[in-house]
């Protein structure tokens, strides 16, 4: 390919993550950055996003008796270091030359689970290689051909990964304007497909493409019955991510969904809803603990965290600050941006009172005035 | 006239509504543009309007099985290509030399229905020809000289249109600064005015006054007895335009209105009242569905149309936007400035899991926290 | 004296009151100018008296029947061409050679009350001689020297004025952080307390001083008493001007007020306190009709009267405006200044659908979102 | 040391506080001003305590018999010129070479209570030498070395301290990025880390570690028994200070706490929390005058005070401003920041109609609209 991009393998300081998203401006082409830092139409949401942890407030408690709060965590009975996960997200290539390959490595080193997509740069294969010991999900963009669905399913139960994930939110792609100012196709080969299409002679590689395009080339008509296909076939936990409205839980647990994935895509999907964290409650609220509840969308620091962890969140997902990490020190920048993370939510937890997520997930948030 | 405008006929490239606005101010004469883009005294409602609609917000339903959602609908029992009709605005001789024949033509190719004003720059017979099985609307602005009204409604009615628009909110025109800065007069000929100027020596047209000035001229003391008089008089339906109030609804119906228009005429008129978004479910709820609902003022994305539909209209205007389109592109700018709103309204449709306009009307928004 | 102010007499040009503003303030020595336009502190409550009329809004009532509102009213009696006055300030020979006489005139020919401020540039005997048909109030700050206050309140009985206002909001100078930067002090003689100095030897004129210094020489302890002083000398009615909190308005009645006069003094006196009009519909509420109540502070719009009006005010005091139409034109400016505010009040009582004060008075404002 | 840093002895003019602070800013090493002023992560905290006044308003009694408002308090028996006391801020040789020593005499002479800290550069002894008759109130950091504890606390009693302050919020450092980009150690000795070290051997100094290696060398296992160990062992009053949650009051009382110092350490410690003096009013409700209140945190004005106290608050603290005055002007400085705010109270009680502190206590606040 034409496309150059980062070979870092180093360790990596980290201020705070608009920091290092703007060392990653600097670093990256127009294109592939917007693409990645965009989002749709006015991007109302990608700002509300982060805001809106703002519209809750930790009350600290004194004199707790704690030293080193413990962030370890239990998550589909798999233990990690902390309550912090990797969120699928297409096409790593853009970022590193290693790809998903050093994120999933840099991940693993972390001590919790990464999420491959089904249009990454690199093979569910490949990637079940890396750090073997380590979970891993995997994200399935369903194609209108189930001989597709099937052929990378069962890829990914070989493979051993712990739970599939199904994304809903994104049947086509939200209006990113970035993308088309920038003209933004994706310039690598987006592996599973390519290794499809010589399967099935359909030509799809994603290479030179954009990403509604390759949306458009999906399913659409996603409905609850494929919940029930994904798990019949799989035997896997299934997630559904992309939840932003209370009204969708109860159809999905009927439909035998395993987790509930609150998330709007970053802001990338549909502008003109609200930020993740201002729905996660009233979710959480319906879901009863019913389900685990993983959360993503805008979280930056520490506290938000916290917050969502106190909202309903069994675990967190890290998306764009992971990637801001690959771009810089590879599988090591990955790493230190889930350290920083870590460092963040250990501080705000000594300074909130709680000894461990346990108590986090039981803290009562004030109202913002 | 030494007033230049726009004679391009073409296929125009929308990012969003304000890149189009922007290249529209680098092409047009200050004074026309300012009173195009223009609003009463400090702009306060100008400004609210499309804020508005960001006080509600879209919950996304997931896995509803869409593909491909259906954006027709019904109005007044015609078909219509989309929810989305053109709002009657004087003068369109001011962005593009073909004026309303243009904007009618590209209405029409947008397969929905063109409203011309009584201050048009075309005349009410002219328009009628254009795509004559194409559905229009006429918009009155009474005079004072009951001459005039029955010699234009009887145009209205042999011309085809299929119902008149009785605008309210303007008896005299808004404080618009931008007009007293720039010392704007229409430079064109109301082809209306003058015709009916040449039968009754008025000596009327239009062309060198401001708006005040013309408003001013028009019948002040309009009344719900206006009503009657024009449905008795050409037996059609009868909108009144300009509703804020949910105070106005029941003497409105109790007068024979035939359909309800919420509109604050852009923010052009009564500034300190309220965002037009922001009064139309209080509106919706009065109505109760005893008559339709047009909604205008504001409009600048796919979402808000959803959002409008979701709290009460059946159908959504366009203004300003179109305007830009003429003025690039001329008919075919036209109708791309309604293509790009239907695209939009797809895009939202599909991610927010509705299959078609009954679908949307039937949304329960969030409040925005 | 050697201080240099304007001479103008002449019609102005008034596009709104900020651009007026802006346009004394490229004309006037800065210390002057940041004496009259600056406030307290942070000057909080100065930006928050325009911005809370935006915390109410008008909701049109359309088809009213109505042309050519009347904004003609009545108060303590006197007929005014609107429910619009003038408030007191001190020392208008900071703006015009004319000072008050100026003013007074200005507002005579505008058909409403003057209000003179004991601090005047013009004595009481002066301002009384200008348009003697015309209603005029007078400000009285109490002096601790009960001869001074009978000595100046025989003065106002005998001129005429029709009230006597006190002013209970400034017993001291607000923390004016404007005056105390550009060093200001009154370049120009008090004439009322020059012409007392010459007959009680106290020496005090004004001159040189800045407003902090000749607040501190008042009388501090003002008590309700000082009502019933003021009534029983004068026999005229007397207005507290200042108030702010519903909690007063029983005590006052009580005391025998005869109107209540909502004010913060403009933001110049105590800052941390409420905007003017959020507290105006309280207060009126506990009023209720008893006395008659006077409102300022913040009014730059003809909506912000409206809403003044609709709030509980029977009239509505303009200040600053009025000092910058002295500047630009004497006392053609003043009316000026009168009639611009009369201008925007039609528009709004005509699009708002109101046919005279009453009917202004008893419209429902909506809450804003 | 190499480190230069004031040696002024003088008054100084104050405008207002941030004023004072860019004065300071253009006068010290970037690091050591940004340790001082900076604050946690995005500083939300930092940013959210002063505007957080603007929450409450204070709306103006009238004509309440007052001139010159009593500002004098009693607090623990202490009679204070007004209820305005001194924080207790480590490293005040940051600012000025007389360090503490200088500090503790301007408090001395603005008549109120002086807070040393734990990480001063003055020791216990050497403070209680100041105005020996001044009040003074010591702030311990607990070690995790008891005998530490005793040693401090024996000079605290010995040097005639009135209270001891224990520091709940800070068993760990903020993420302070200031310091971080800075890389900010303090350049000074803490003396009495200094001495201890001398008899302890452990080497410990202050001197060229950030605030995050020092708090982290200190006890974190802070628990509601140490409130037992610290009243038993000094027959002193026990302040805990850091308290932002209702929940925390009951335990504390229980505990023996003699007073609740709600405080959010100027934004330094937890980002993510709320203002201060937004929770301040909810903890005075849960204490119910059981044992008295101190506040600080983001108090910048007269009218913050005045609404700090009539929200529950005995006495209100003052940090940065202080050490502002410190830099500026050695002790004279300290006082005339004591005597600003004293003048700003005063006018504001004055204006407010409130003659004395008990007044403002009983003042019902106005909530902003």
């Amino acid at each position: 390919m034409s496309y150059i991009t980062s070979t870092q393998e180093r360790h990596i300081d980290i201020l705070d993550i608009p920091a290092l998203e703007a060392k990653v401006a600097a670093n990256m082409e127009k294109g592939a950055f917007g693409y990645l830092s965009g989002a749709a139409e006015d991007e109302l949401v990608l700002k509300a996003n982060p805001l809106a942890f703002n519209h809750k407030l930790i009350a600290p408690r004194v004199l707790q008796d704690i030293e080193n709060p413990d962030l370890t965590t239990e998550f589909l009975g798999l233990k990690l270091s902390a309550p912090i996960i990797a969120v699928p997200i297409a096409a790593h290539g853009l970022v590193h030359e290693h790809a998903e390959l050093d994120t999933a490595q840099g991940v693993a080193d972390a001590g919790t689970i990464f999420s491959l997509s089904t249009y990454g740069n690199a093979t569910v294969d490949d990637v079940a290689k890396i750090a073997p010991e380590s979970p891993k999900f995997f994200q399935l963009y369903m194609s209108k051909d189930d001989n597709f669905n099937r052929w990378i399913l069962d890829k990914a139960v070989k493979g051993g990964y712990k739970a599939i994930i199904l994304t809903a939110d994104s049947t086509l792609g939200g209006y990113r304007e970035a993308d088309i100012v920038n003209n933004f196709t994706f310039p690598n080969v987006m592996h599973n497909l390519e290794e499809w299409s010589k399967l099935s002679s359909d030509g799809e590689t994603g290479s030179g493409e954009g990403i509604a395009a390759i949306y458009a080339k999906a399913k659409q008509a996603l409905s609850l019955k494929d919940i029930a296909f994904i798990k019949d076939y799989t035997k896997l936990p299934v997630f559904v991510k992309g939840v932003q409205s209370p009204k969708d839980v109860e159809p999905l647990i009927e439909a035998g969904v395993d987790g509930i994935w609150v998330s709007n895509h970053g802001g990338r999907q549909l502008d003109g809803g609200p930020a993740s964290f201002d729905v996660l409650a009233d979710i959480a609220k319906v879901v009863n603990k019913r389900v685990p509840i993983v959360f993503d969308s805008g979280v930056r620091r520490g506290q938000h965290i916290f917050k969502a962890l106190a909202s309903g969140a069994d675990v967190v997902g890290i998306g764009r600050p992971m990637l801001w990490g690959l771009n810089l020190g590879g599988s090591q920048g990955v790493t230190d941006v889930f350290d920083h993370f870590k460092k963040e939510l250990m501080i705000t937890m000594q300074l909130a009172g709680t000894h461990n997520v346990a108590e986090i997930k039981a803290t009562e948030l004030l109202d913002a005035k």
